[in-house]
């Protein structure tokens, strides 16, 4: 049986990071519903996330969105943030909303289009040499929509001598995380669809270059725990970027549609030592809450990645593998079952309060009065959101 | 083998519908790619339809959006068709895009916003009655994003109290279509997610409500034509969206992704008889050009239903009907895909010039500059999009 | 709160039943893996089935499948049954494994099959009357590997024509339960692919025909849910036939692969009343146990089925309406998450107990010794499986 | 516009590979149909693949399965195929249909059932030696059908050293082409689910370790041709396994449920080179007819290969190519769809007539009466199917 004050430990020294734009506004394609009291800047977003770190206590980083939250002088953001107990983490960069990328950013046909993008790419490392934050996180919209529309491996040599060029500018402890999705918004083919793609452009351009798995992106079908225990064997998982689907690339709270795939993904992160901070896998969000509360739901959040965590430490590694050893399909089962089963909240609300939290985290947030004091304060201006 | 005039009569009687805001700008949740020359009014939408009608001859009817279309006189704008040589088609009601509609509209948990959203089903009833439109399209937004939100099945009591209260109100002549979609933009349950949900709903109400199959709203794999048989089987197929998809409800040009799928789905209706007049069958487009010049686009998608259509059309049935009997597996399939192999190109440059048209209409619309024209004199104002 | 005495006694008259053939083996059409100790017989399938009721205490029927399981006498085997505990359940018909189905069975093109085939259904019923069985479980292989193969509209006539006939021949408590599939075995079209056809089939035919909710057997991304609330609130879900599955109709243990979507499932089944016995919904396994001890697995099974019963009946509606009520997305969500993070495990060997039971179902079969009594005893004989 | 003659040169040289199983009774989980006159044993496949290959001159190559065409004398077999203008071509191992391997081959837990299954490959390799066969084609059923059943790292492991071990045993002109599939036995976690798996495999391994892309082996929405581009820009494309499917591995004809998707794939080989000979890409047949007749269903499959690839190499990659650095996403679309839309069967018959062969393939097999023939005299002994 796993040793409890190990698993207390581990859940202690766990970083979850949050990602501003979950503060800011955000909707689908057909509508965004404004909510009363999000943020109009990124000092604004740095102060929600704080409420959540503080009812939390494991939420300590918060991802960056170039140009969402670009400000004049990062250096006080960053102080802003240590003031409230928080780092910047990942620079997140965006090459998919100005027009000029219309037909794609990296891998657009047009070399000036390409030179913007890989500018503005290079941009964001300057961005981290300010805020200290290590990763420069890569998503690309690139991809076309029709068939023929234009030459996918060309847009591959491209994507490869973009990346190139930005992996050469990264300093010596900055790296460069690279996202993978099936589609949306290409329709008919995505440049960097799949974590074999990710993977074989990371592995040319070296140790630098990690992959991202979004649990969101990926084709219905696919193993997602598959994928992060073969990455991690390889050396290749750069970072998580948490939230969940029933169908799409939905961007639900992470654990809500699937709790217990989450906890096999965990659980896969347990057995092969990415929970181990040498390993460098950053437990990011990437959510959109566009119905729900947005503070609650970060923290229910943080809260579901927490419990899965938790029964992934449960799980008894011993019993576990004289059983696969043994050929043992049921029992094997039963062993990781078992973990899965448990109700983890009480183990988590010793936890919480062995570190000088509040044991139930919602319950501590809606104490604060912040909802009541933002929706009063933060008048005029406008609100985030994904618009530049 | 199929009678080639009777072929050709039949392709020159087709009307397909296509709709407003086809013509204006769209795009994903991640960016909205604005268009030069795209029009800022149901006028001038209703003009670059025209043009679409032009250069194909089988597209004189427009569907409506409301709010989107929204005119001080609608009888103005039916004048305005009419001057054009179209008619004004469905009108498509909109329960999505106010603040109101968060977590739904006709089958909302607050009286209050239900209300509302039969207030305005009914308001497009009215406006039926002054475009003299034979249809009412109902496609809802509703449902729920996690599990436990909302009751499934309280929301298809009131779902089916408000639909119900609508269809009392329709004229003799009028019909009320129910679309159905699998998710976007709930991600959890959709109150209407399939055809068997709507064909319910239909069934109940009475011989006024039929289905809408839109091509895209399907989960991955499902047999469309089937669909589409059966509902013709029972009486109840309303309309068609045509669009296409690889993934999701990707709302591209209709053929583009799959033209055999489209070929079949026509031959389902060509052998059960949906091409006749008495049976109804509004063939409708329902597409977002986000990345593609917009008229063209909606060309080349008239084109690509008129195709699959000749195919269709051209499907010896008798040969057909006598290796079905005698169970030639491939034999039956050879005289399917005989037809879809042929190229119908010429067959359908002969139709339209023998329809006074020329005989390729992109050629055509090309010709007459009115991409130059829009470009240069639709400046100022603001271009019609999905935004109310 | 729900009262925790009533939840005891629902679950306590629970019945699941148990397919004959998850006795016998089964496979891939890879490989069937043969397993020691597998029964020869319809009597010995009974006698591993009591082995299950014994152990769980709430799986008292026993599903047959014809001809899987003939024998002489029927009413010899429903004695060998009621000296075990057991009760003889559904009929499940088989019209695939004959030659003469290769392109079908009631579906079929000639009228000598569809003959064929609609005798050995009412031979079925013959059956049932003499086991005192309640329900006609069909499903129909039925169905096309392509295009054009033959007729989707022709064969729906035929399928009418035959259920009808069989309708016809039910005594006056007999059911016919009408289960649904996408795909598998037929590879393009299916003439039964969805709830919507067996919902339209069965309210043609009558109160006496029920839809089966096999978990398996939807595309990617069905909420299987609303289905089941959606058909409970019609009055025609029939049964259920449970397994799970990652990809297609896998057939695993049910609650292996999603358990959070079958606690999602009983939910509905919880709140809309279909754990009441006089609405008469079957709960039924189906299941293949290709690679894993088969006994064990239906307990495991069985277990699953009570954990996620439980879960649901611990749902706090009140607290959940008053939630839904309010438009509480994040607080309505959490109600029915707190039931299912609960760990129910110690409340079922508390009601194992207060029935007379091991609290530990899987211990007390290991302690009986009866696999390695089978193992031993039944050698020789051909073991039983899909093979007619 | 593509130089005709240098098309027709190119569909002339075109050789596509037939498997052996394909002459042979196949099924569903279901039922296996047997079919009058079906090959008994390896001599009288490659009997009927001469059949295909008099008819279309384009299927020279015939790929064995071990065991099921396992035979006393290699050197004999090789002697029967030259006799009848044929050529063995890869030999495909069978790791799936002992009964040690329930739990997996190469990955499984227990040494001495991987030491039994490399032994079988290294065999495979000894038969490519008495063949001069160029290929090892390796499909591996490994996986797991329940979470935690067994170590999906360790399984990794194991798999890489088999491989390895395998590897080094290959002469100087043979290779191994490695194939991977999302699920199917494995209903869980496949040891090699998809292309990345496969990929990086092939690539620690060495040049001599090529990625099989079998077309129905994919999560729903992937995007194939992708792959095969990705794949041929790095040099790992090393065969196809052909067929086509509507859902998960339906193993139908290729191009019977989307002739567009294969005519994209062939577009890349085409555009990327894949069709010259020394990129030594082979396409290979992987297809169950298992209720159509099979000499005529792999008749149809090589012309549908045929027809795919005229049409993509009538693409107008000058045309094409300037769209696409000009952005025009219509006209980019239109010049793949031009070809796509071209009837090339005309085109095919002069191709054939030019060889000295009938123009349709089919009418030609049909006169041959050798279905007759087979049916008459092929009594007695056991047909050939997926049984060992």
């Amino acid at each position: 049986m796993p040793d409890l004050s190990a698993v207390k430990a581990a859940l202690k020294a766990q970083e979850i990071e949050t990602p501003s734009w979950g503060y800011g506004n955000s909707g689908t394609r057909f509508k965004v519903f404004a909510q009363p009291g999000v943020p109009r800047d990124p000092f604004e977003k740095l102060d929600d996330a704080a409420q959540v770190h503080a009812a939390t206590g494991v939420a300590p980083l918060v991802s960056l969105h170039i140009p969402w939250d670009r400000v004049d002088d990062y250096a006080a953001l960053a102080v802003h943030a240590k003031e409230r107990g928080l780092r910047l983490g990942a620079i997140n960069s965006n090459t998919f909303q100005d027009d000029a990328y219309r037909l794609g950013s990296v891998a657009h046909p047009d070399p000036r289009v390409r030179r913007k993008a890989v500018d503005h790419l290079l941009e964001c490392v300057d961005i981290m040499d300010e805020t200290g934050s290590r990763d420069l996180k890569l998503w690309f919209a690139d991809g076309t929509n029709y068939p023929g529309q234009d030459d996918m491996t060309a847009r591959q040599e491209r994507l490869a001598e973009g990346l190139s060029e930005v992996y050469a500018r990264l300093g010596a402890d900055q790296r460069m995380v690279l996202e993978y999705k099936l589609f949306e918004p290409a329709f008919y083919a995505t440049d960097v669809p799949d974590w074999g793609t990710s993977y074989a452009h990371c592995l040319r351009l070296g140790p630098k270059a990690k992959v991202v798995v979004d649990t969101g992106h990926h084709a219905p079908g696919t193993n997602i725990e598959f994928i992060v225990a073969f990455l991690l064997r390889e050396g290749k998982l750069g970072a998580f970027d948490f939230n969940s689907r029933f169908y799409a690339d939905d961007d639900l709270m992470v654990g809500a549609a699937d709790p217990f795939q989450l906890f096999r993904i965990l659980h896969e992160v347990a057995k092969n030592g990415g929970f181990e901070k040498e390993r460098q896998v950053a437990f990011m969000l990437d959510q959109c809450h566009n119905i729900e509360a947005k503070i609650p739901a970060v923290i229910r959040s943080v809260m579901n990645v927490q419990e899965a965590t938790a029964k992934a430490l449960l799980v008894d590694l011993d019993a576990l593998r004289a059983a696969q050893r043994a050929g043992d399909v049921l029992g094997a089962n039963a062993v990781l079952m078992d973990a899965y089963n448990t109700d983890v909240r009480p183990l988590l609300r010793e936890v919480r309060e062995e570190q000088g939290l509040h044991p139930d985290p919602l319950a501590a947030y809606a104490a604060t009065g912040w909802q009541d004091h933002v929706a009063a304060t933060r008048v005029g201006g406008t609100q985030a959101g994904w618009g530049a």
